[in-house]
Protein backbone atom coordinates (compact mmCIF):
# COMPACT_ATOMS: atom_id res chain seq x y z
CA UNK A 1 0.00 0.00 0.00
CA UNK A 2 1.30 3.43 -0.95
CA UNK A 3 1.34 5.68 2.08
CA UNK A 4 3.19 8.43 0.17
CA UNK A 5 3.52 8.88 -3.61
CA UNK A 6 6.83 7.54 -5.00
CA UNK A 7 7.71 10.97 -6.46
CA UNK A 8 7.73 12.30 -2.92
CA UNK A 9 9.62 9.42 -1.30
CA UNK A 10 12.29 9.71 -4.03
CA UNK A 11 12.74 13.39 -3.23
CA UNK A 12 12.86 12.65 0.51
CA UNK A 13 15.59 10.05 -0.14
CA UNK A 14 17.52 12.56 -2.27
CA UNK A 15 17.39 15.23 0.44
CA UNK A 16 18.46 12.56 2.95
CA UNK A 17 21.81 12.26 1.12
CA UNK A 18 22.78 15.79 2.19
CA UNK A 19 25.09 16.01 5.21
CA UNK A 20 23.29 16.11 8.55
CA UNK A 21 19.84 15.64 7.01
CA UNK A 22 17.86 12.88 8.70
CA UNK A 23 14.54 11.41 7.52
CA UNK A 24 12.44 13.97 9.42
CA UNK A 25 14.32 16.96 8.04
CA UNK A 26 14.20 15.48 4.52
CA UNK A 27 10.40 15.03 4.88
CA UNK A 28 10.12 18.63 6.04
CA UNK A 29 12.06 19.98 3.03
CA UNK A 30 10.07 17.87 0.56
CA UNK A 31 6.71 18.70 2.08
CA UNK A 32 7.57 22.39 2.17
CA UNK A 33 8.16 22.28 -1.59
CA UNK A 34 4.88 20.37 -2.14
CA UNK A 35 2.91 22.75 0.04
CA UNK A 36 4.31 26.09 -1.03
CA UNK A 37 4.00 26.96 -4.64
CA UNK A 38 7.25 28.90 -4.99
CA UNK A 39 10.06 28.99 -7.51
CA UNK A 40 12.31 27.18 -4.99
CA UNK A 41 12.22 23.80 -6.84
CA UNK A 42 13.06 25.51 -10.15
CA UNK A 43 15.92 27.44 -8.54
CA UNK A 44 17.26 24.27 -6.91
CA UNK A 45 17.08 22.40 -10.22
CA UNK A 46 18.93 25.14 -12.10
CA UNK A 47 21.49 25.49 -9.31
CA UNK A 48 22.15 21.76 -9.27
CA UNK A 49 22.39 21.62 -13.06
CA UNK A 50 24.91 24.48 -13.12
CA UNK A 51 26.96 22.64 -10.52
CA UNK A 52 27.81 19.84 -12.93
CA UNK A 53 30.79 21.06 -14.87
CA UNK A 54 30.15 24.65 -13.84
CA UNK A 55 32.60 24.75 -10.96
CA UNK A 56 36.34 24.22 -10.94
CA UNK A 57 39.36 24.96 -8.84
CA UNK A 58 41.84 27.81 -9.37
CA UNK A 59 45.11 26.15 -10.40
CA UNK A 60 47.16 28.50 -8.23
CA UNK A 61 45.07 28.97 -5.07
CA UNK A 62 42.66 25.99 -5.35
CA UNK A 63 39.80 28.33 -4.49
CA UNK A 64 36.45 27.49 -6.15
CA UNK A 65 35.94 29.27 -9.48
CA UNK A 66 33.60 29.14 -12.45
CA UNK A 67 34.87 26.50 -14.87
CA UNK A 68 35.25 29.15 -17.60
CA UNK A 69 37.98 30.77 -15.51
CA UNK A 70 41.52 29.50 -14.96
CA UNK A 71 42.49 31.53 -11.93
CA UNK A 72 40.52 32.99 -9.05
CA UNK A 73 39.86 36.74 -8.99
CA UNK A 74 41.36 36.61 -5.51
CA UNK A 75 44.67 35.80 -7.22
CA UNK A 76 44.52 37.79 -10.44
CA UNK A 77 43.10 41.05 -9.07
CA UNK A 78 45.95 43.62 -9.08
CA UNK A 79 44.83 44.94 -5.68
CA UNK A 80 45.71 41.60 -4.05
CA UNK A 81 49.20 41.32 -2.65
CA UNK A 82 50.63 38.08 -4.05
CA UNK A 83 53.54 38.10 -1.59
CA UNK A 84 51.24 37.34 1.36
CA UNK A 85 49.39 34.01 1.35
CA UNK A 86 46.75 32.91 3.85
CA UNK A 87 46.68 29.11 3.95
CA UNK A 88 43.23 27.66 4.68
CA UNK A 89 41.86 24.14 4.82
CA UNK A 90 38.62 24.48 2.84
CA UNK A 91 37.25 26.92 0.22
CA UNK A 92 34.67 28.34 2.60
CA UNK A 93 37.32 29.29 5.17
CA UNK A 94 38.44 31.88 2.66
CA UNK A 95 34.93 33.35 2.57
CA UNK A 96 35.11 33.82 6.35
CA UNK A 97 38.46 35.64 6.09
CA UNK A 98 37.19 37.81 3.19
CA UNK A 99 34.26 38.91 5.35
CA UNK A 100 36.65 40.53 7.83
CA UNK A 101 37.69 42.94 5.04
CA UNK A 102 41.12 43.09 6.68
CA UNK A 103 43.12 40.77 4.44
CA UNK A 104 44.48 41.94 1.10
CA UNK A 105 46.86 39.13 0.22
CA UNK A 106 45.98 35.95 -1.69
CA UNK A 107 44.89 32.53 -0.49
CA UNK A 108 45.95 28.93 -0.75
CA UNK A 109 43.32 26.26 -0.16
CA UNK A 110 44.81 22.99 1.08
CA UNK A 111 41.70 20.92 0.36
CA UNK A 112 41.56 19.49 3.87
CA UNK A 113 43.76 18.86 6.89
CA UNK A 114 46.17 16.05 7.69
CA UNK A 115 44.02 13.49 9.53
CA UNK A 116 45.30 9.90 9.83
CA UNK A 117 41.92 8.79 11.26
CA UNK A 118 40.09 9.92 8.10
CA UNK A 119 42.92 8.56 5.92
CA UNK A 120 44.03 12.02 4.78
CA UNK A 121 47.82 12.22 4.41
CA UNK A 122 49.84 15.34 3.54
CA UNK A 123 50.26 14.09 -0.05
CA UNK A 124 46.54 14.53 -0.67
CA UNK A 125 46.71 18.22 0.22
CA UNK A 126 48.00 21.04 -2.00
CA UNK A 127 51.15 21.55 0.06
CA UNK A 128 53.75 21.04 -2.69
CA UNK A 129 51.89 23.65 -4.78
CA UNK A 130 52.08 26.07 -1.84
CA UNK A 131 55.85 25.60 -1.55
CA UNK A 132 56.18 26.15 -5.32
CA UNK A 133 54.26 29.44 -5.01
CA UNK A 134 56.81 30.75 -2.48
CA UNK A 135 59.48 30.76 -5.19
CA UNK A 136 57.15 31.69 -8.10
CA UNK A 137 55.56 34.72 -6.46
CA UNK A 138 58.46 35.81 -4.24
CA UNK A 139 56.26 35.29 -1.18
CA UNK A 140 57.22 37.20 1.96
CA UNK A 141 54.63 35.92 4.46
CA UNK A 142 52.66 32.72 4.86
CA UNK A 143 49.77 33.00 7.33
CA UNK A 144 48.76 29.51 8.47
CA UNK A 145 45.03 30.07 8.93
CA UNK A 146 44.08 26.46 9.67
CA UNK A 147 41.57 25.49 12.35
CA UNK A 148 42.59 25.65 16.00
CA UNK A 149 42.21 21.85 16.23
CA UNK A 150 44.69 18.97 16.51
CA UNK A 151 44.45 18.42 12.72
CA UNK A 152 44.85 22.14 12.05
CA UNK A 153 47.89 22.42 14.29
CA UNK A 154 49.63 19.33 12.94
CA UNK A 155 48.99 20.37 9.33
CA UNK A 156 50.48 23.79 10.14
CA UNK A 157 53.53 22.10 11.66
CA UNK A 158 53.96 19.88 8.61
CA UNK A 159 53.76 22.87 6.24
CA UNK A 160 56.34 24.70 8.36
CA UNK A 161 58.70 21.74 7.95
CA UNK A 162 58.12 21.61 4.19
CA UNK A 163 58.88 25.31 3.79
CA UNK A 164 62.15 24.61 5.60
CA UNK A 165 64.71 27.40 5.55
CA UNK A 166 63.21 29.38 2.66
CA UNK A 167 63.34 33.11 3.34
CA UNK A 168 59.66 33.58 4.22
CA UNK A 169 57.97 34.74 7.41
CA UNK A 170 55.56 32.10 8.75
CA UNK A 171 52.77 33.28 11.03
CA UNK A 172 49.52 31.84 12.27
CA UNK A 173 46.24 33.30 13.48
CA UNK A 174 46.28 34.36 17.12
CA UNK A 175 44.64 32.05 19.61
CA UNK A 176 42.86 33.67 22.52
CA UNK A 177 39.53 34.72 23.95
CA UNK A 178 36.79 35.12 21.33
CA UNK A 179 35.28 38.62 21.42
CA UNK A 180 32.21 38.87 23.64
CA UNK A 181 32.92 35.73 25.66
CA UNK A 182 33.21 35.90 29.44
CA UNK A 183 36.45 34.68 30.96
CA UNK A 184 34.59 32.26 33.23
CA UNK A 185 33.03 30.49 30.23
CA UNK A 186 36.26 30.11 28.24
CA UNK A 187 37.66 26.57 28.15
CA UNK A 188 41.02 25.80 29.78
CA UNK A 189 42.97 25.31 26.56
CA UNK A 190 41.77 28.59 25.01
CA UNK A 191 42.55 30.40 28.23
CA UNK A 192 46.00 28.77 28.37
CA UNK A 193 46.70 29.94 24.80
CA UNK A 194 45.42 33.43 25.62
CA UNK A 195 47.86 33.57 28.53
CA UNK A 196 50.78 32.34 26.42
CA UNK A 197 49.99 34.88 23.72
CA UNK A 198 49.41 37.83 26.06
CA UNK A 199 50.27 41.21 24.65
CA UNK A 200 51.73 44.33 26.28
CA UNK A 201 49.42 47.33 26.37
CA UNK B 1 35.76 40.48 -6.97
CA UNK B 2 34.30 36.95 -7.09
CA UNK B 3 34.94 35.16 -3.82
CA UNK B 4 32.76 32.22 -4.85
CA UNK B 5 31.64 31.21 -8.37
CA UNK B 6 28.08 32.40 -9.19
CA UNK B 7 26.95 28.81 -9.92
CA UNK B 8 27.73 28.01 -6.30
CA UNK B 9 26.18 31.13 -4.75
CA UNK B 10 22.99 30.49 -6.77
CA UNK B 11 22.78 26.98 -5.35
CA UNK B 12 23.46 28.26 -1.82
CA UNK B 13 20.62 30.77 -2.24
CA UNK B 14 18.32 28.02 -3.51
CA UNK B 15 19.07 25.77 -0.53
CA UNK B 16 18.53 28.79 1.72
CA UNK B 17 14.87 28.88 0.65
CA UNK B 18 14.21 25.55 2.41
CA UNK B 19 12.61 25.81 5.87
CA UNK B 20 15.10 26.17 8.71
CA UNK B 21 18.13 26.35 6.40
CA UNK B 22 20.38 29.32 7.18
CA UNK B 23 23.34 30.54 5.11
CA UNK B 24 25.84 28.24 6.87
CA UNK B 25 23.75 25.11 6.38
CA UNK B 26 23.09 26.08 2.75
CA UNK B 27 26.85 26.50 2.19
CA UNK B 28 27.45 23.12 3.77
CA UNK B 29 24.92 21.37 1.49
CA UNK B 30 26.29 23.06 -1.62
CA UNK B 31 29.92 22.41 -0.77
CA UNK B 32 29.16 18.78 0.04
CA UNK B 33 27.75 18.35 -3.47
CA UNK B 34 30.80 20.10 -4.99
CA UNK B 35 33.23 18.05 -2.96
CA UNK B 36 31.71 14.60 -3.21
CA UNK B 37 31.24 13.21 -6.65
CA UNK B 38 28.02 11.30 -5.98
CA UNK B 39 24.71 10.88 -7.79
CA UNK B 40 23.04 13.06 -5.13
CA UNK B 41 22.67 16.13 -7.43
CA UNK B 42 21.16 13.97 -10.20
CA UNK B 43 18.74 12.34 -7.73
CA UNK B 44 17.74 15.73 -6.34
CA UNK B 45 17.18 17.10 -9.84
CA UNK B 46 15.00 14.15 -10.86
CA UNK B 47 13.12 14.25 -7.55
CA UNK B 48 12.42 17.96 -7.91
CA UNK B 49 11.37 17.54 -11.54
CA UNK B 50 8.95 14.74 -10.63
CA UNK B 51 7.48 16.98 -7.96
CA UNK B 52 6.09 19.41 -10.49
CA UNK B 53 2.78 17.97 -11.54
CA UNK B 54 3.72 14.57 -10.13
CA UNK B 55 1.94 14.92 -6.83
CA UNK B 56 -1.70 15.52 -6.06
CA UNK B 57 -4.21 15.15 -3.29
CA UNK B 58 -6.69 12.29 -2.85
CA UNK B 59 -10.11 13.84 -3.39
CA UNK B 60 -11.62 11.85 -0.50
CA UNK B 61 -8.89 11.80 2.15
CA UNK B 62 -6.65 14.68 0.93
CA UNK B 63 -3.64 12.46 1.49
CA UNK B 64 -0.75 12.99 -0.95
CA UNK B 65 -0.95 10.73 -4.01
CA UNK B 66 0.70 10.39 -7.41
CA UNK B 67 -1.08 12.68 -9.85
CA UNK B 68 -2.00 9.66 -12.02
CA UNK B 69 -4.21 8.38 -9.18
CA UNK B 70 -7.52 9.79 -8.09
CA UNK B 71 -7.81 8.24 -4.66
CA UNK B 72 -5.23 7.18 -2.08
CA UNK B 73 -4.52 3.46 -1.63
CA UNK B 74 -5.25 4.12 2.03
CA UNK B 75 -8.86 4.73 0.99
CA UNK B 76 -9.37 2.30 -1.87
CA UNK B 77 -7.66 -0.76 -0.38
CA UNK B 78 -10.39 -3.26 0.59
CA UNK B 79 -8.54 -4.08 3.82
CA UNK B 80 -9.07 -0.55 5.10
CA UNK B 81 -12.18 0.00 7.18
CA UNK B 82 -13.95 3.01 5.65
CA UNK B 83 -16.25 3.38 8.65
CA UNK B 84 -13.39 4.54 10.90
CA UNK B 85 -11.64 7.81 10.02
CA UNK B 86 -8.54 9.21 11.71
CA UNK B 87 -8.53 13.00 11.23
CA UNK B 88 -5.02 14.48 11.00
CA UNK B 89 -3.71 17.98 10.33
CA UNK B 90 -0.94 17.30 7.77
CA UNK B 91 -0.17 14.49 5.29
CA UNK B 92 2.91 13.36 7.22
CA UNK B 93 0.91 12.84 10.42
CA UNK B 94 -0.71 9.95 8.61
CA UNK B 95 2.73 8.42 7.98
CA UNK B 96 3.38 8.51 11.74
CA UNK B 97 0.08 6.72 12.47
CA UNK B 98 0.72 4.14 9.70
CA UNK B 99 4.07 3.30 11.31
CA UNK B 100 2.29 2.09 14.46
CA UNK B 101 0.74 -0.68 12.34
CA UNK B 102 -2.27 -0.53 14.68
CA UNK B 103 -4.72 1.47 12.63
CA UNK B 104 -6.77 -0.15 9.88
CA UNK B 105 -9.31 2.56 9.12
CA UNK B 106 -8.93 5.40 6.64
CA UNK B 107 -7.67 8.95 7.07
CA UNK B 108 -8.83 12.49 6.52
CA UNK B 109 -6.17 15.18 6.14
CA UNK B 110 -7.41 18.61 7.18
CA UNK B 111 -4.55 20.50 5.54
CA UNK B 112 -3.69 22.44 8.68
CA UNK B 113 -5.21 23.51 11.98
CA UNK B 114 -7.42 26.46 12.88
CA UNK B 115 -4.96 29.20 13.82
CA UNK B 116 -6.18 32.82 13.87
CA UNK B 117 -2.59 34.07 14.38
CA UNK B 118 -1.48 32.46 11.11
CA UNK B 119 -4.71 33.55 9.40
CA UNK B 120 -6.01 29.98 9.04
CA UNK B 121 -9.77 29.79 9.53
CA UNK B 122 -11.90 26.61 9.56
CA UNK B 123 -13.10 27.35 6.00
CA UNK B 124 -9.59 26.77 4.65
CA UNK B 125 -9.53 23.24 6.08
CA UNK B 126 -11.21 20.15 4.61
CA UNK B 127 -13.83 19.99 7.36
CA UNK B 128 -16.97 20.14 5.18
CA UNK B 129 -15.57 17.20 3.14
CA UNK B 130 -15.11 15.25 6.38
CA UNK B 131 -18.72 15.82 7.40
CA UNK B 132 -19.83 14.73 3.90
CA UNK B 133 -17.85 11.49 4.27
CA UNK B 134 -19.76 10.62 7.45
CA UNK B 135 -22.96 10.23 5.40
CA UNK B 136 -21.30 8.86 2.22
CA UNK B 137 -19.35 6.07 3.90
CA UNK B 138 -21.67 5.35 6.83
CA UNK B 139 -18.88 6.27 9.23
CA UNK B 140 -19.10 4.84 12.76
CA UNK B 141 -16.07 6.44 14.43
CA UNK B 142 -14.10 9.64 13.93
CA UNK B 143 -10.74 9.68 15.74
CA UNK B 144 -9.58 13.28 16.12
CA UNK B 145 -5.81 12.73 15.83
CA UNK B 146 -4.80 16.39 15.84
CA UNK B 147 -1.78 17.69 17.74
CA UNK B 148 -1.97 18.08 21.51
CA UNK B 149 -1.62 21.86 21.10
CA UNK B 150 -4.03 24.78 21.49
CA UNK B 151 -4.63 24.80 17.71
CA UNK B 152 -5.09 21.02 17.68
CA UNK B 153 -7.59 21.10 20.53
CA UNK B 154 -9.61 24.01 19.16
CA UNK B 155 -9.76 22.44 15.69
CA UNK B 156 -10.99 19.20 17.29
CA UNK B 157 -13.65 21.14 19.18
CA UNK B 158 -14.78 22.91 15.99
CA UNK B 159 -15.03 19.61 14.09
CA UNK B 160 -17.07 18.14 16.95
CA UNK B 161 -19.53 21.05 16.64
CA UNK B 162 -19.78 20.62 12.86
CA UNK B 163 -20.53 16.92 13.17
CA UNK B 164 -23.31 17.92 15.54
CA UNK B 165 -25.81 15.19 16.43
CA UNK B 166 -24.95 12.80 13.59
CA UNK B 167 -24.84 9.20 14.83
CA UNK B 168 -21.06 8.80 14.94
CA UNK B 169 -18.70 8.10 17.82
CA UNK B 170 -16.11 10.87 18.23
CA UNK B 171 -12.87 9.98 20.00
CA UNK B 172 -9.47 11.54 20.29
CA UNK B 173 -5.98 10.21 20.95
CA UNK B 174 -5.23 9.65 24.65
CA UNK B 175 -3.15 12.28 26.40
CA UNK B 176 -0.76 11.03 29.05
CA UNK B 177 2.81 10.15 29.86
CA UNK B 178 4.94 9.34 26.81
CA UNK B 179 6.49 5.87 27.06
CA UNK B 180 9.96 5.89 28.60
CA UNK B 181 9.62 9.28 30.26
CA UNK B 182 10.15 9.66 34.00
CA UNK B 183 7.29 11.14 35.98
CA UNK B 184 9.54 13.82 37.43
CA UNK B 185 10.41 15.12 33.95
CA UNK B 186 6.83 15.26 32.67
CA UNK B 187 5.39 18.76 32.39
CA UNK B 188 2.42 19.79 34.56
CA UNK B 189 -0.16 19.87 31.78
CA UNK B 190 0.75 16.39 30.50
CA UNK B 191 0.68 15.05 34.04
CA UNK B 192 -2.68 16.74 34.65
CA UNK B 193 -4.12 15.08 31.54
CA UNK B 194 -2.62 11.73 32.55
CA UNK B 195 -4.39 12.04 35.91
CA UNK B 196 -7.72 13.02 34.31
CA UNK B 197 -7.52 10.08 31.91
CA UNK B 198 -6.40 7.49 34.48
CA UNK B 199 -7.50 3.94 33.75
CA UNK B 200 -8.55 1.11 36.07
CA UNK B 201 -6.21 -1.88 36.08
Amino acid sequence: MQVLPPALTDLIDAFGALPGVGPRTAERYAYYLVRHNTDAPAKLISGLQDLRGGIGYCRKTFALISSDQELSDLYTDPRRDKTTIAVVAEPFDLVALEKTGQFHGTYHVLGGLVSPIDGVGPDQLHIAELVARIDDDDVKEIILATNASVEGESTALYIQQQIGDRDVKITRLARGLPIGVDLEYADQITLGRALEGRQTL
